[in-house]
């Protein structure tokens, strides 16, 4: 019998990654293009449908047996039809029947959801939620995203709403969130809230080895402040764990409601180790119930780079390899 | 062929309630009785397998079918087992195998879950959830407990230990909570804060009508905070407003994470209608992602007094009548 795959296609703002994954989860075969939005969307379907039809002919000549395609979009999804409503950062897409669409030109099921929603059902299958049943992953970008795997399948909600994790408030009087909120977890841990945090602390005339590296034209990102962090700056330090403490504060929440097994970080802030992970977990522990806090794991993301198309082709891979 | 019933027991701190329910909710039978703290746990599952025994017997003279007993209980249950692990409110229940033992003893199936999610699943096959997949509901009392249904099954999470909603964090700086947190929405919501930060804010001095009827003699209840706003009181409308804000904050929370179709309020401050509901509805439009705010509807509760024994019912019936 010939081996399963199918093709994962990761839709972002900037590039479109997209491969051909084996029912291990493995990436056989990878292309990028980048995203043109002065093109119209036909155009642009165009381009995506042409570097699929390819890696569905590579995976052909491979011997392999192509279930289908699965989609990671940045934005809200209608799931059941495959249906996107908009792209926050991609003009041109608002009302887009993309399965419909795509299934009529390549003859192939295709399953399409969110990206953060794509990304934490590939960690689930494949990455650092194998094993478990009950997951919560949450991507730390210049947004936060969040997906939730329950009971082994992704929840989406009565609307396909759910698992916006990122907009729970930890403090209804904190910084105001592009969402209309204010205190969301993301005005804490999303970049550019971060590096403006950063930024607005060096004002005020702290001393910290920023300032010198700044001077040297280094960028400040959250890298940096981490590099500053492990080579012994206070400041830096103080600015990871309370980073840390705010995110705990919203997962302590988050295991009081939903008691998952584990909870999964990735994104750029998250690579920071024990920086960030530590006090995340002393946070936890000190403010969610006993029972759900002493038992959750939480832990770094495992798919690194090739999460986003990983996690589509998880779409495809989860109903049809099991 | 006979109709269908079980018995519903609603074991509290105060008194136990046991009823025969019947497959469309209705207590046909009723009886109550004091929660013995001083008598050991032996003796206090004598007298309530007594009283069940008594309920089976009526509901068989009544020609009905008994399908088994549900039990909702005040502390953390593994419900697979129908193990309580202690209960906070009645000394000497740690880690009794209640479902075994009555099992044993009534030979009929035997459910126990926590009382807030059992109330829950009652709202949801008898009461303001009906018609609904995804719901949550919320009782303010002294404590503010919470029951979650997804696709139409409670949620219990991976150790039994999800749905403590009342422990949400909306405010990581708020009043220090008995959980071990800080801003909380029980601290917030919950009777006991509640009534502390109306005293509080009565000593800074602020005009009420509160002062006049306080001097009566009158309690300091919600209800009387209530009526004070009712009649116009400026101070009383103002606490209610902020109260309602809060907890739409964490509803908002909630609605972004879960997307569920219906929030259902019950317990004692919920029942101060358009006073609490219209700030708390408002918040959540405001706060919580539009395609799951515009969607949710957040309604009272409608079983009112017997919504703890109807929802432990529920915990045989939701299985065995449909």
């Amino acid at each position: 019998m010939s081996q399963k795959a199918a093709i994962g296609v990761d839709i972002g703002g900037t590039s479109v990654k997209l491969g051909v994954v084996n029912s291990q989860g493995r990436v056989l075969e990878y292309r990028s293009f980048l995203t043109d939005k002065r093109k119209s969307r036909k155009k642009q379907l165009d381009t995506l449908a042409a570097h699929i039809q390819e890696l569905i002919r590579l995976a052909k000549n491979k011997k392999l047996k192509v279930l289908g395609v699965g989609i990671g979009a940045p934005g809200p999804i209608d799931v059941e039809r495959g249906f996107v409503y908009f792209f926050p950062n991609i003009p041109g897409w608002k009302n887009t029947p993309l399965k419909a669409i795509l299934e009529r030109r390549l003859k192939l099921p295709v399953a399409v959801d969110n990206d953060a929603n794509a990304m934490a059902l590939g960690e689930f299958l494949f990455g650092a939620g194998r094993g478990a049943k009950n997951i919560i992953a949450l991507t730390l970008g210049t947004g936060v995203g969040g997906g939730i795997v329950m009971g082994g399948r992704l929840f989406h909600g009565s609307h396909y709403s759910a698992a916006e994790i990122g907009h729970l408030v930890i403090n209804e009087n904190g910084p105001r969130c592009g969402c209309g909120s204010r205190g969301c977890i993301e005005t804490y841990v999303g970049n550019g809230y971060f590096i403006k945090e950063v930024e607005r602390r060096l004002r005020t005339g702290q001393k910290s080895v920023l300032r010198a590296w700044l001077k040297k034209k280094e960028k400040l990102t959250p890298l940096l402040v981490s590099q500053a962090a492990q080579n012994g700056d206070r400041f830096s330090q103080e600015i990871w764990r309370e980073t840390g403490e705010h995110l705990g504060t919203a997962l302590a929440g988050l295991v009081d409601v939903l008691n998952p097994e584990k909870i999964i970080l990735g994104g750029g802030i998250a690579q920071n180790g024990k920086l960030l992970f530590n006090p995340v977990i002393k946070t936890l522990r000190k403010k969610a119930f006993p029972i759900a806090s002493r038992s959750v794991k939480v832990v770094p993301a495992a798919l690194g780079v090739d999460a986003g198309l990983v996690g589509a082709a998880a779409l495809v891979l989860v109903n049809r390899t099991k």
